[in-house]
């Protein structure tokens, strides 16, 4: 009987057995190039709530890897360097995407020299060169943690480095922290902090045709839209960055019926403030602006400060030419920030293209972050 | 063999067929009194749409007397006299009700003297009035056309006075017409015409973490508030009645997420307009109220003039003893008055309770407009 399958190259010391391809799942090689990898990870769906299939493979491929210690926390996966250097530093990315939209598998045109899909840009080009720094620096001359974490598109509660932060701190303490969200391959620093209020006027319901038994509860929101509209944003400067907040209506809902005077009036509010605020400040500040109004905190998300103060900072700044942005949307930069640790965002790939149908990334943006990164770590 | 069914007392010259009690529908008997015929009306279910069964009893009652001539349209009745009088004037009510809403059967309150279930104030009562008035009033000395229609509660399209004045509007010819609409018994002239605008404010959406690359849409309606807030009515005199104009906004809409800047607001308004304002005027006014923002009419409905001078209606008032208020609330007093026809809303029960759970009516109203319309007719 001829047997089902050879092998004749196994390392020394292995056999193998036949598993069907289902339960094999999807193989990752990281001695391939960037965007070859690049393109593997886009081309495994990992929809927000769908990541076993991405984290097993990145778990697989990092544990065969000698110099890393790896942990795995639900389909969160940390890789470790532990050489004792004086400094570590944490390079993180999210393994899912927002909802398919007709844009798998990857698609790369040579001519332009973008990788068009599913997560391109958002952020499974920061994944790669990722991976690709876990697999060459065995010997990195800062120690690196690598955290590749899922459910960073949906609720707060399912974050992977939020719950990460939470079970297991010490696998985030650093002394400075790179996200890997698109930046267009430049440091954007800190981020700006995000917090909601639904400002409520209330009045009295009445027949909109004896108008006078009622009191109108929309045309009491005219002083809040008032305030609004005269605001003027603060632009602190920080560690030599100009932050820009605002102060925006973002919704507004009113009205009982056509021929009804409304009792009620919500303005939903969207507070940004620079990282020179804290929750505490940026709330009472909202509080304060509306005064003589019913307020109520909805969504509070803390700032980042940019922290580029401290000498690993310095020194990826310098490494990536000088070059450094404000962040003005809010990433889970924050999250670093509340741990003690600064960070920046940095990663191949123009944000404003995140969660659009059109998704890519210039490939030139992905190989120059590997390059600035294994240079960084290695001199 | 014994016969089915027998009958000794059959007027002469008619005879009898069994039918099932499915086909003979629901009987009124006019000569009851008009509290017992409210209650008969009242537990007739005619919610609108559905005012075949009504409409049905009310045609064979009326079609059962001689001294009117009766004419029916979908589920709208009209019976007038014939007399060559001098005057004729319109009494009209409608026959439908909104929804059930656990208040049916009728249920009569000695104690209180209420008349309690739903419709028992808009506004069987009422009808009830208008086929006592047909039934009790063989010569009454102004001809009268009683019409009783369909469908008052809903879109206006389906309307039946409002069909009714486009098919036969020979029919509504009159010097003076009467809308049984709830009133507490006492006359209210004309009515407010009512319409509604949309303004709309446009910008243009953005991050709003990045709130300066957009333009706030729900800022902009800042000032479309305030116009509102700052509205003082104009209180003018027609015919020695004061109405009371309303200008109020009656829902608010805008926002696209809780992180977009808004490029879309919209405030609905509600005018009510006093009867010396043509629609155009009342257009115009809310026009020029609103000068430099977006405004589309999607609502405009006429007012309806008081028209107190002409004898039929003189004489009415003094019937009733005198006392006229206005009509804020927009009733089919209006169809009238684009047919040139001056009318008034007099009928029992509050106006207030009518659309209620708890909709009553107090049985002395009923008499008392029963006592006073056929006073009027009498002499």
């Amino acid at each position: 009987m001829e047997p089902l399958a050879t092998c004749e190259d196994l390392p020394e010391g292995y056999g193998f057995v036949l598993l069907p391809a289902c339960l094999t799942g999807a193989m990752l090689d990281l001695t391939r190039d960037v965007v070859t990898l690049t393109r593997d990870l886009v081309d495994i769906e990992s929809v927000s709530h769908h990541e076993a299939d991405i984290a097993d493979a990145v778990e697989a491929a990092l544990s065969a890897l000698p110099h890393l210690t790896v942990v795995r926390r639900g389909h969160t996966v940390v890789a470790r360097t532990e050489l004792g250097r004086a400094e570590r530093v944490v390079i993180a990315g999210h393994l899912d995407t927002v909802p398919l939209n007709d844009n798998l598998p990857s698609r790369l045109d040579e001519e332009t020299g973008l990788l068009h899909g599913l997560g391109t840009c958002d952020m499974k080009g920061g994944d790669a060169v990722i991976l690709r720094l876990a697999a060459t620096l065995s010997e990195p001359v800062r120690d690196v943690t690598y955290v590749l974490y899922e459910a960073e598109e949906v609720e707060d509660v399912h974050n992977g480095l939020g719950k990460l932060a939470a079970s297991d701190p010490d696998l985030l303490a650093a002394d400075f922290a790179i996200l890997m969200e698109p930046s267009n391959a430049g440091v954007e620093a800190g981020c700006q902090g995000t917090l909601r209020v639904d400002v409520t006027t209330r009045g009295e319901r009445a027949h909109s045709a004896r108008a006078w038994r009622g009191v109108n509860a929309i045309h009491g929101a005219a002083d809040v839209l008032a305030r609004l509209a005269s605001y003027e944003p603060r632009r602190p400067e920080i560690d030599g960055l100009t932050y820009v907040e605002g102060l925006n209506a973002v919704r507004v809902r009113g009205g009982v019926a056509g021929n009804v005077i409304p009792d009620e009036c919500v303005v939903e509010v969207n507070f940004r403030f620079a990282p020179d605020r804290s929750t505490a400040e940026a709330e009472a500040f909202v509080r304060d602006f509306f005064s003589g109004h019913e307020v109520t905190l909805t969504d509070l998300a803390p700032a980042a400060v940019p922290g580029l103060g401290r000498p690993a900072a310095a020194a990826f700044v310098e490494a990536v030419g000088g070059q450094v942005a404000p962040k003005f949307g809010w990433t889970d930069v924050a999250r670093f920030s509340e741990l003690g640790v600064p960070a920046v965002n940095y990663g191949p790939g123009d944000p404003m293209l995140a969660h659009t149908q059109a998704e890519h990334v210039p490939v030139a943006d992905i190989r120059r972050c590997e390059e600035t990164l294994t240079a960084w770590l290695s001199t």
